[in-house]
């Protein structure tokens, strides 16, 4: 819908303004991360969801609350890691794509919806939780699901 | 939330690449445009509304039906030519601008919300309605109301 369509404006404005497709990756992930700061205090207010204990329950908060609130979707999670620090979230289907059957030509490397990640890595770090966040696979580049890795990068000091 | 917010960095995008306000507000009507004509299915679609007899029908359902569905916001419309053909839908509350407090540094004729018009635009002419879209009034601006204005350019054929 209008948040859908506004949000493809956006990556194509961008893919104008940028000639690499890297550029535009860390420019969504850029200002996803400006938007990350300032939702957080929203999703907080709307979720009152309490303090998370483990990096699992924070990546399941991020999926079942957050995802289902902003995007009205739930990813299923996954650890990834021994170490317990390492999670993919699993969308069978992106609602942010829903207008979008490729990426524009010529663009192979543009992950469409990097700002994701930004909006993610931003709220983790304003709850003191330091992340990398990427996206390890894509429909949209021919994967089978869409996959969205979290790295938390420090031991949680609850 | 998430959509106001991506809102906002579309717009800060297009302040970085336009130096005139005019250009950016042009910009942001033919991007409205472009996600009007697309979006308009979706509404149709999802509203179930029926074909409006009357210039006056069409500016009431854009304002109940349209504005409710996309921003949750229903703005009041009232007729402001005795041609019948010029409506204001009057938003006292304006969810796009929710995290804006004032207009950038700099860019006192920045239509912030000129997406909007656009997409009004847009989806009219999918039905077969030209108009012209714009805003009157803007509270950003220091209006007490923001105000959107919509001309109808021809009869309708019914």
């Amino acid at each position: 819908e209008l948040f859908v369509l506004t949000y493809g404006a956006l990556v194509a404005q961008l893919c104008k303004d940028y000639e690499k497709d890297e550029d535009v990756n860390s420019c969504l992930d850029k200002m996803g991360y400006g938007i990350g700061i300032r939702l957080i205090e929203d999703f907080l207010a709307r979720s009152a969801v309490k303090k998370c204990r483990s990096y699992s329950e924070t990546a399941d908060v991020i999926a079942q609350v957050a995802f289902k609130m902003y995007l009205g979707v739930t990813p299923s999670v996954s650890c990834s890691s021994a170490a317990g620090n390492e999670f993919s979230l699993i969308l069978d289907k992106n609602p942010l794509v829903d207008f979008v059957e490729e990426l524009p030509a010529g663009r192979a490397s543009l992950c469409y919806c990097n700002l994701l990640c930004g909006v993610i890595r931003g709220a983790l770090e304003m709850i003191h939780l330091a992340a990398e966040v990427t996206f390890l696979q894509d429909k949209l580049k021919g994967d089978a699901v869409t996959e969205i890795g979290i790295v938390f990068l420090k031991k949680a000091e609850d």
